[in-house]
């Protein structure tokens, strides 16, 4: 009898598992605490924090998938605490950094980047197994976070610390949000085979990025990330021009097929 | 061949519902615009904001569903606003209204908020269908912004504006952040009937309660909302105490069936 209690009856608990979703919450605090950060003037910190976020955002899935423990409120949880990581806190960093200083258009800009980013997330979790995993739709909002927080890092590593009026910063962090909700493709790494045999130039090119990476970290983040947002616009343009100068090639077939002798009489 | 192009075969856009995700992006910016007031203490406009917020968060989903324009996009992005304008923003307030003064303790106190926010949300979101819908399962995120909200509109229409420490806040934020992930039941208001006939009396009272609710908005709301957050423990105290007092007759009755002598022989 005791068992069955009206109370406990009720209940639908079934445990959550810990690993990931500590992870998770890791995460969410490392988001959290950019904001207060921010807020404080603390850039540095405030962009390192973001960058956290994203080694432990990149980590909890992958240990969930390993140790077998996904389960659909860690997909939910982590959707929520990407959104405060990777939406609020950037957008607050920017604003924070160099976006106050022009009022109204600082906070516009930056509310533009929240909801774009959660516009992308959304989007990102409907499409779930019905887009190619290949490609991502649109820059991932972990990489457009980490290019806000790069960039900080990098103008506080070459000099130029505190808050810097410039109206450029205002139409980057436009340009990045409207990356997100954009239908331009991304390479998702998801093919990258590092188990397998490489051409030895390839590697070597690897490992001076690396050196390069640990002797100059913040110029190397910057350039690293800044570089993926540019490659789907680049990508895409080199796509479209392709297309165009194929249709123009399969034009100017049919016409030469519609009327063979229109070339001949020109002669 | 121009309707089979490979850049618009990948896309799968389906275009997503105008009006309702209107209502979200609106109340998500509530949230943010609330965020940012907070930290310049304009604490009124942070609270105010939160509370408009709740009132859209109530109209977007209704909407959807009575123009059937409901969608797991629109679900998807009513909730990552709703962990912004419901976890973020009033944990902040609270924080830069009063609980900074304590360092360190002030932003675990809101850090604790936001996530026990964001698990009720989770799983939430994974026990739609599964739990009854009658009772809310842990005090809902947007009632618990609301206690907060209209705690700090009270103080400010009672004359105690501006930061004032107080370990109590602490105590109270934290206790309505795990009212959120409890297993206390909360009345759902869902099978409330509005349009049949009710006892005149009933009626009254409610008439009385909307008289004041005009005449002192702050006091009303304050009451109402912090009303609500303390219900859900009162109904577990009264279910409860009932349970025991039933059990306690049971056994009693076991006890007198097992030796029907025993009561006799006292005599």
């Amino acid at each position: 009898m005791n068992k069955e209690t009206p109370l406990k009856k009720i209940r639908t608990k079934k445990g959550i598992y810990v690993l990931p979703n500590l992870i998770t919450t890791a995460s969410l605090f490392c988001g959290f605490y950019s904001i207060i950060a921010s807020f404080q003037d603390k850039f540095f910190i405030a962009a390192v924090t973001i960058l956290v976020a994203l080694v432990l955002d990149g980590m909890d899935g992958r240990i969930a998938r390993i140790t077998n423990t996904t389960s659909k409120f860690g997909a939910e949880y982590d959707s929520l605490s990407d959104v405060i990581a990777f939406g609020v806190a950037p957008s607050l960093l920017a604003y924070n950094w160099a976006m106050s200083l022009y009022g109204k258009w600082g906070w516009i800009v930056a509310f533009i980047f929240v909801v774009c980013g959660a516009l992308r997330l959304a989007r990102y979790n409907i499409q779930i197994g019905i887009i190619e995993s290949k490609v991502f739709n649109g820059l991932p909002i972990p990489a457009a976070a980490s290019v806000i927080a790069t960039t900080v890092l990098f103008y506080d590593y070459v000099g130029m610390e505190g808050k810097f009026p410039s109206y450029y910063l205002l139409i980057f962090v436009t340009m990045i949000a409207l990356l997100m909700v954009s239908n331009i493709k991304y390479y998702s790494f998801k093919d990258m085979k590092l188990f397998v045999r490489k051409p030895f130039m390839s590697f070597f090119a690897l490992v001076i990025i690396l050196i390069l990476a640990v002797a100059e970290t913040q110029i190397m983040a910057f350039i690293v990330f800044l570089g993926y947002a540019i490659s789907g616009p680049i990508w895409w343009v080199i796509k479209y021009s392709r297309l165009l100068a194929q249709r123009a090639r399969e034009k100017k077939k049919n016409k030469q097929q519609q009327n063979p002798l229109s070339g001949q009489d020109k002669e």
